[in-house]
């Protein structure tokens, strides 16, 4: 597995004409193709760690597997991502219920995780995604260089330890458009979150869904778009 | 054209127990099926608005036109966008030269018109590309949900205005991984500058094409990564 993170050399440059030179970190970008039972499916950038929760992720968010137990087997070397994959008749993914409610500090705590994200401080080019329990405990937090990778990551993990989604609520670092909140129906999420923006057609999603779908999580606020009996003080 | 910013209901909960609910503005995905000669080629997400620049920024990019004349004909209603191309020869784009400096004081100023887009700033939810000239003047801003479109937008409109684009500068407000710089390179645009991180192959496509590579432009001060040469205090 490559470094997520390397150095390059950088000028900095002020206002008042200085110039330093030094080492900055930056984010790598892995290339891969990803291989599905010897069929190549799609090249793709994936930032170079937790492949296999993301391939797991990326291929239930997709619907070409159910589970995470239809992943017979796993490699990657070489730029190239190979699964063996053995769909089973697949199993419905239960629409979010609201059995159960948060506070909005258990989700100010999921929008303090993803702050403290570590490759993010490092290096300014990260997205994160954070699963969190619905008592707000910490499960997971993934970084990938992009969004949509990140809350693979965490739906990938979620499956390979056998997590009740359902009981889970997702908060993450970039905006939500339509494409994120399919993740988190597909993969029954019932709360999506983050400290960014959704767009119209994200909402509709959500609405449809039945996610509870919340924006700009701030230091004292946030926007709820959706289903908000699940957030109560 | 669909309009680009819509209202939805919100409730703001502030972590006092407060409750607002207001109508808020926010982005509006806009679908289509891109359709060139007749074929069906992608289905995109862009925001509704500049489409005509976008379609002649992203074929161009993608390599499929050379120049903005290729498009004899323009057609977007009920989420198509259907052009006719007529590829010439194609003409190879010069490689960026550096036969010009800017000042940092001019790609300041480049990251304050982005910072002044106006749907940006009603919204949160969107990414915005300027282009200027290498003597500081504001050509063109676009914005759109995607920092993709937003580039092939201000490249589009370039091209329809026979800018020669080897004299000016691009600054956007998203990351800069290689795919981002790849525009710039189709484009032959020799400086691409951002308030935000470069990725590691970004860097070195920039400097394997020639360009200029500024990342993290803040009020004070900014990154270069690649061919300093063009920037002179």
């Amino acid at each position: 597995m490559r470094e997520a993170v390397t150095r390059v050399p950088v000028i900095r440059v002020g206002s008042d004409g200085s110039e330093v030179r030094f080492d900055d970190e930056v984010t790598v970008e892995g290339s891969y193709l990803l291989v599905v039972n010897g069929n190549p499916m799609e090249k793709v950038v994936v930032s170079p760690f937790a492949l296999r929760e993301w391939t797991v992720g990326h291929l239930f968010c997709a619907g070409s597997i159910s589970g995470a137990r239809e992943i017979m087997s796993f490699d990657e070397r070489d730029g190239r991502i190979e699964v063996e994959a053995a769909p089973s008749p697949g199993t419905e993914v239960e629409p979010p219920s609201a059995a159960w409610t948060v506070t909005p500090e258990m989700i100010h705590g999921g929008a303090r995780w993803i702050a403290e994200a570590p490759r993010y401080n490092r290096t300014g080019g990260f997205h994160a995604a954070a699963l969190l329990s619905v008592t707000g405990e910490r499960l997971a937090l993934f970084e990938d260089i992009s969004r949509h990778n990140a809350l693979d990551k965490a739906i990938g993990w979620g499956l390979i330890s056998e997590m009740d989604l359902g009981r889970t609520m997702a908060i993450q670092s970039g905006r939500l458009p339509r494409d994120m909140v399919a993740k988190a129906a597909a993969a029954g999420i019932p709360l999506l979150g983050s400290v960014s923006a959704p767009t119209d057609a994200g909402i509709a999603l959500a609405k449809e869904a039945g996610i509870t779908l919340v924006g700009f999580i701030r230091e004292k606020r946030m926007n709820i778009y959706s289903f908000p009996e699940r957030i109560k003080g």
